[in-house]
């Protein structure tokens, strides 16, 4: 609508300017994609049939099409056919335009709809070090954008997800209402996405046992309350996952995880790591329960009581899984001695076991969630803090990846034809618009930055009838319009009070009311962020608006 | 591509401000809709199954959508939604988008692509006045809009086509690659689309025939040879044509077509009066052909010897026609006295004839195709004149066709609901990028208007090794720059003569060639449209084109 409209418009032009600054050229991409181009990069199976992102149809030749989500093998192909040579290098290419996904669950107004507007930017380089000069720029282009739009943002580590390549940052409004947990130090020197983020935990504390033993653990199926029934700290037990891990090719692979009872499971880094492992696009991870286990043919699991050497044997004749797990274990269970874990038997646990005991280490890789309260890495007296945020801006060093799978090459200075080094570089350009209202609200309605905001001023006419109030309200309203203010009158013929209802709700930053007191020339000057009004003369008011405007823009 | 994206956001803010001056606010629409909406209308089987213009898909939980070619179904909806009263109204809505269309055949570029970018505005209004009040206001704003953008337009009187609703009109950047046919008045008070275009034919020249009789005419099907056989003019001979209509609810129905041998059937008109005769959507009009008589199970028809008395027996057993002719006449017929005509029977005419003696007039109508030569309806001594013209905008009164249907009202004064009268206003923005080049290129390349050019004005360094054309290639950017001239550096180590067939090529309106005599502080001053260049100081260039640019742009 209207007013969203102009928010959106105001963004969009913030965004190409500090574009422009970087060198990027603004272009427009095709929104309807062939398949083939999405089967060369082997992602037309997993964005249609496998995950299901990526609307998808049969034109009248049933040629098959993808509506785009994302941009990476259109303007892999484009650049390969524009740009030839090394001496063409670097170009960074940006559009901005809707994208779709058909998402499972559409919510929260703009924050997840299956169309929303993204500014996507890609970059081609004869190097990896003039990739990253770029990465940096942009780096540098995306905090001046969210900082002008008015927003608190936090740029953090981050997981590379669908899109893949080494390095990426993601920028998050820090926003109560947010979908993702974001994790900082202390120090302010880290900060990363809860799925990407990394952390020592804390000291475990030293086992009591140190003999092995079977206990008896009846109704004892959580970690929670085996510690109160045996006087244990999580920290001195093994706790035991059984997943099931299905692949784009159809293969489903039993998986043993075992972390420390204090410990989450991070099932974005158990993915990519097993993505990388066996290599091999990861469709789904899930729970294996004893519905599944039937389906299979095979018998119960003494769930609750499981222990790190299950024995493969209990996946023998299954239908169609794998019948030997894969056993992977967190980096926290290295250091623990004479820990607990289950007896795999029914209400029985075992104590004082050490690993060499019960068939060794699994292979060894960290896929614990960090939370709050944890040790940095970098520095191990600075701990991490945990805030919600709202994911508005991603950047990527793709690497090769696309460049290589879709052979789009440059001819490098030697005379060789080499694949682009290429960055990708998103903004969620309606989302960053609804962020801000999570960020900017009160109990009235949304409190707009300046920066964005569909208006700047709002002239309200307290009573149309009122031929005083009508003419100063109107002159006022031509004197911020030459001076090139975004200013609204509000004339219509409503009480005064749902005029101020109406104005708080859209949170127009300023607002003059033209009211009783026009008869001496005077208005009140009230400020939307701050709730707080002063009456003065009209030609007052004008001067500090432009006065107080031009210096926020600037 | 940048140069392009570059020209549409120039036509983009023109067509901006124009709206914004008629009061016209800015929203952003989806470009999925649900199939709901579209069957609310009645055209979702026409724009799928039937003429299969409309992308469709279905998404994750199996609901249809299409891919938005127009819009009128979402926003009557939305209006509906947000405007209740009369004191709300008019308002018009617009968005500047993409839109999909799945053509038969996508050619000539951005010209008649599967993806395009248009405005579309609608407005609504409590009556008809209001509408026909903002009709004009938006003809008038497309007027200024084409002027603008550097284009010579026609407005054209328009067929209303499958949008629907009464008057319409379009507006047609002349150029001779046009797809359309253009008739206009030599005194220029008429012009219209040849789909829509009315006139007053010559006269008829008068019959030799003062009785009836039968002629022996073989081998002279066609008007042409009988007219040279018989000596006759075309305008004395009734051509009939035989045609088979199918509706959208499988209707087929055979058509006995009778107009004067010297003019043409205008399909579109006749298509026009079909619908509203019978009151049913035509899929399709075709001829009747022996093959289509014999899958029918019908005797073959004397081609070449039709008379519009035919007899409907010929239709008697077909298998799926209706089986009585509709049979209609174009208004050209009533007036001719013995005249010439088929005598359904192979090779052989009727002369002398006269509508009593072979039954009677058939339903009389304006089916006849305009054409160059013919006089004016308004002015008999004014004739019409042919050009070939590219659609860019068209306007259309609506009426209450989509409120109505889609039960979008508001309360009238009186406290009625009441549906809105409607109208809708679309331009076709990257159409209209093309079209200006259709309009202003030549040997060398394009030649932009100065409003929507890519930048205004080349900087070419003729050598970038000599520092002296460097220096005052890189100053005159700069000082252009800091004056907002949009400026171009061509500051490539390219030889110069492949740098001005570059820029002759993209069409930059004006070029500043930095070459030798950068020695004495001179450079060349070109003109793309003119190709006529001087010689001068570099500061008579710069501030002649400051003057002649801002000249320009007011």
């Amino acid at each position: 609508m209207p007013l969203m409209w102009r928010v959106l418009a105001k963004i969009t032009s913030i965004i190409q300017e500090e574009m422009e600054k970087k060198g990027c050229l603004q272009t427009l991409l095709p929104q309807l994609h062939p398949a083939e181009l999405w089967e060369k990069s082997g992602r037309w199976q997993g964005y249609t049939a496998g995950e299901g992102i990526m609307f998808n149809l049969k034109d009248r030749q049933n040629r098959e099409f993808g509506l785009a989500p994302t941009h990476e093998e259109v303007i892999t192909t484009i650049a390969g056919e524009i740009l030839h040579s090394y001496k063409q290098l670097p170009v960074t290419l940006y559009q901005i335009q809707t994208k779709f996904r058909d998402e499972i669950r559409p919510r929260f107004g703009l924050m997840r709809s299956r169309e929303f507007i993204m500014k996507d930017a890609y970059s081609f380089h004869q190097d990896q070090a003039d990739l990253k000069f770029t990465y940096e720029e942009m780096n540098d282009a995306y905090k001046k954008i969210f900082s002008r739009c008015g927003l608190k943002t936090v740029a953090v580590e981050a997981d590379s997800g669908a899109i893949g390549g080494s390095a990426s940052q993601e920028f998050m409004v820090t926003a109560d209402s947010g979908e993702d947990l974001i994790l900082t130090s202390s120090d302010e020197l880290y900060a990363a996405n809860q799925e990407k983020a990394i952390s020592k935990p804390s000291e475990p504390i030293p086992s009591n046992f140190s003999e092995p033993s079977l206990i008896e653990t009846p109704n004892q199926n959580s970690i929670n309350e085996l510690c109160i029934k045996q006087k244990l700290d999580p920290s001195q037990i093994i706790k035991v996952i059984v997943l099931l891990a299905e692949t784009a090719d159809g293969d489903k692979q039993p998986l043993i995880i075992s972390i420390r009872g204090d410990q989450d499971l991070n099932e974005v880094k158990l993915t990519n790591h097993l993505t990388n492992s066996i290599n091999k696009q990861i469709l789904s991870i899930s729970p294996i329960t004893n519905d599944k286990l039937s389906s299979q043919g095979l018998d119960p699991l003494p769930f609750g009581s499981l222990g790190p050497d299950l024995n493969d044997s209990v996946l023998k004749g299954a239908k169609k899984w794998n019948t030997r797990f894969l056993r992977i274990g967190d980096l926290t269970i290295s250091e623990l001695k004479n820990f607990v874990c289950g007896a795999n038997k029914i209400d029985h646990h075992r104590a004082g076991i050490n690993w060499d005991s019960i068939g060794g280490l699994p292979s060894l890789v960290d896929i614990r969630k960090a939370k709050a309260g944890d040790r940095c890495i970098h520095d191990q007296s600075s701990t991490l803090n945990e805030c919600r945020g709202i994911e508005v801006g991603h950047i990527f060093q793709l690497g090769c990846k696309y460049s290589k799978s879709l052979n789009s090459t440059f001819t490098n200075e030697e005379g060789q034809e080499k694949p682009f080094w290429m960055g990708c570089y998103g903004i969620g350009v309606s989302r960053l618009a609804q962020a801000s209202i999570e960020q900017n609200n009160d109990d009235l309605g949304i409190i707009w930055p300046l920066e964005i905001a569909p208006f700047e001023v709002i002239i309200t006419v307290a009573n149309m009838q009122d031929s005083t109030q009508k003419i100063l309200g109107e002159s006022l309203y031509k004197k911020l319009k030459s001076k090139n203010v975004d200013v609204l009158l509000d004339d219509r013929n409503e009480r005064a009070g749902i005029k101020f209802k109406d104005a708080d709700l859209i949170g127009i930053p300023w607002r003059i009311v033209v009211g009783r007191d026009s008869k001496s020339d005077q208005v009140e000057l009230y400020e939307r962020s701050t709730r707080k009004s002063k009456l003065m003369k009209s030609e007052i008011a004008f001067k500090e608006l432009l006065r107080t405007i031009s210096a926020k823009k600037n």
